[in-house]
């Protein structure tokens, strides 16, 4: 059943990351340094520099596409209250088992106990309340990167199943049903075009109904797929319609003096989901391969040091680097490691380009360039280097993103029957089949295969070809099933 | 007792701020769009898109000098426990009484109860003693800007007293003590280069042995002047010794090969109490003054409108915003309001330029240049605009940082008595005075003028030049006394 993934792979070798995803990628977020998980409390984990540089980078370009669209960024507090929460009753039923609640301050029972945020509607919407008045003060579009807090009761994995969310949720507020169906557009847009500059690949999927966000009319959903077949749910888009305004009693007065409950919409995009995603994807045996936007370093250049010819070579290598100071550039002079080891420590860290140069290279004055995805060299004169480097490096970032795309494609299997979706889902790829639309039937196929109906394609009109593939009756759409994180 | 203040200011007319501080200041904030504190739960506030911007700003400056200095980023939980907590008895001592306390989460009792920090040794130094091993990897260099809540007891103020605190805090572990001496004057410089950018005036002082910070060896702050006469504490530093190692049990082995517990240090940046000496030191009667480098628009331009040259003007104007496109700049051609309301409005945000443009500055291909801290008009050919602007803003920050400092020191006023003390209490200015170092002369002088002792001068030496003011014996230090947030 591993088998068909050697097909999928552009180097033949099978990876441990298809063989054995959990020890391949625990490991590697420690070794990595991307992360830590250590840290006493299940379920809350340490971001070393490595993982801390990448989420504040995917941060950084999803900040300016939200801000470029007329986000505007604010900040708002942790907390909640019961009453709060409890306003829209769709919603508190999908939260009320996960949510941490402050019950005392300073040795002392609180009045008021405070929830802390597993998202931020219930915090944000009292204050929109309060700001909206007229159409003019629409529409409202708001956004936050912050941290919420589910108590995860399944086993926690770091990054993907975690009870410390580090995410960027979106809010935003329309005084018609069609702005807000626009705006289910531009939010998805806005992360695909940030989930493609990472090169990742992904389905964007409108979720069954029974699967939605609670409180929402209908949601979106972006999950990427992972080497071990389960899907990664990186980003959602709910269409909350009038349901939160008019519990929270947001009105405006519309061009004709009417009063009205405007429509509304949440977003998230999953900075860790993302994270996990990019480890994922791209790594191998060796380590990390990091798209170059969001590498903490470009290049590094190691000497191949011969005695006598130190300081020539150093010096040499100094010099490239002075030709390579657009990009984020690092030369390892170490003494007491071995060329050796720091072609193992850098490739691990993923970095996308290293120059090697020995006494050759000096005396023909060149360089030798490695490349992290493909592990090919090339030999590359000084005078291009720069050229070369920037050449290597936007290739690297499409043909990561290429291979990713295959795979996803390559992972996902049209099927007509039950036996099949169990064959798939054992055989950790994605299953694709007309469904009717009904729950029982959803339900069938989860106790039979062991995964979930993650839904349709929004981006793309998909029209059933067959019945049912559960009850043989009409079919209503064509849905993904597979195990999820 | 407000008359002094008449003196101190560079317009004529008193300033609001200065008489009632807390109406303008809490008046303020809503209007520019700082902050909304109508959030429904005490002490937590809702940080606007002006606020959430300027904080943003801080951070990125803060987090450049911190990353220069080799200071690296990671992100660490929101929780400790109870047990990590009481590790070090004085820490407990001075935190519990404040500390919220996570004790279920989905309807169940925590086994074990989550304390939401406070500040992060707790949560940080588990992890260092996992890290360190050797002399090889010291110095540990760690930052993280995050919120810190603490249950204040007192009244609540948004921005100076919180419960919900946004702040950098940076925690380092050095070999020996003379480095971590050398770490503790680093830090100082960090801050002070960011403040100065800020053009914030403050005194580092060594705060007395009974201020010192729960757990601490010394305790440096930086304490911001407010129009109140009140000090502003906005950074601090604390040596903390062995007292964190030897308790968390972090060791490394010498270089000949012994183990040691090693120093630390932490210190922490308010980024909410920098944004409110940013509002209360340069802010006047019309609204915010902000300095170029954190104000989120540079230039506004306001066309003054004339029946039947709209369509010149207007063009005229985005013809000036096209030449200053490496500022932030904006056209303000809202047609339903008054150029009046537009001044009004961008006064009010403390926008440092305004550039008018009306039918005369058109026809002689120039702009009428509004300068924000001085109220000064000039008159700008469009030609050298560019260049006019520039040398504006940085005349602007130059020019609010030495207003600021002339302030402050006219603000303190040296005296020898405890009647003194008393006087310059209450007329909300700082006394300056030789003491004997005694807890109880401290403490009478708090019961008598009701301030705080602050501690003496870090950054430069002054030697008391007669006995102590309280009890008239010899003086150790020359301290400076206010009333503090």
């Amino acid at each position: 059943m591993i088998g068909i993934f050697y097909g999928l792979m552009s180097t033949a070798t099978a990876l441990n990351k298809y063989r054995n995803f959990s020890e391949w990628f625990d490991k590697l977020l420690l070794e990595a340094r991307i992360l830590d998980d250590r840290f006493p409390v299940k379920g809350f984990s340490v971001y070393l520099e490595n993982g801390a540089y990448i989420l504040r980078r995917v941060r950084e370009m999803l900040e300016k596409e939200l801000r470029e669209t007329g986000h505007k960024e604010m900040i708002f507090p942790l907390v909640t209250t019961e009453e709060l929460l409890g306003k829209e009753a769709q919603h508190i039923k999908g939260f009320s088992t996960e949510v941490f609640v402050i019950e005392s301050a300073g040795g002392k029972p609180l009045d008021v106990k405070l929830i802390v945020r597993p998202t931020s509607e219930t915090i944000m919407y009292p204050m929109f309340k309060l700001w909206i008045r007229s159409h003019a003060d629409l529409p409202l579009l708001v956004h936050q990167s912050n941290m919420v807090y589910r108590h995860e009761t399944k086993a926690t994995r770091p990054l993907l199943r975690v009870r410390e969310i580090p995410w960027n949720e979106a809010h935003t507020v329309h005084a018609t049903a069609a702005e807000a169906e626009q705006q289910v557009k531009k939010a998805v847009e806005i992360y695909r075009k940030v989930l493609d500059q990472l090169g990742l690949a992904y389905l964007v999927l409108k979720r069954p109904d029974f699967d939605k966000f609670p409180g929402a009319r209908y949601s979106i959903a972006f999950d990427a797929w992972n080497p071990d077949g389960r899907v990664n749910q990186v980003a959602t888009v709910h269409n909350l319609g009038k349901n939160f305004s008019k519990v929270f009693e947001i009105e405006f007065e519309t061009r004709d003096g009417k009063r009205e409950n405007p429509h509304q919409l949440c977003y998230g995009f999953g900075y860790s989901r993302v994270l996990a995603a990019l480890i994922s994807q791209h790594g191998d045996d060796r380590g990390l391969v990091l798209p170059p936007v969001v590498a903490p370093l470009h290049v590094v250049i190691v000497p191949i040091v011969f005695k006598g010819q130190e300081e020539s070579i150093k010096q040499f290598c100094y010099g490239v680097a002075e030709r390579l100071q657009k990009f984020a550039v690092k030369v390892d002079d170490r003494e007491d490691v071995t060329p050796g080891e720091k072609f193992y420590y850098w490739e691990k860290l993923g970095v996308p380009v290293r120059l090697e140069i020995g006494p050759r290279e000096v005396a023909e004055n060149r360089a030798t360039l490695f490349r992290r995805d493909t592990l090919e060299k090339q030999v590359v004169a000084v005078e291009e280097i720069e050229k070369a480097v920037e050449t290597v490096l936007t290739s690297i970032g499409q043909s990561l993103a290429e291979r990713s795309w295959r795979i996803m494609r390559q992972m996902v299997v049209e099927i007509s029957s039950i036996d099949e979706v169990k064959k798939v889902i054992s055989e950790r790829r994605i299953a694709k089949f007309d469904w009717c639309g009904s729950v029982e039937c959803a339900e069938q196929l989860k106790a039979a295969a062991g995964g979930e109906l993650r839904g349709s394609r929004f981006d793309e009109l998909e029209v059933p070809s067959g019945p049912c593939i559960v009850c043989g009756k009409n079919a209503a759409e064509v849905v993904y099933f597979a195990r999820a994180y």
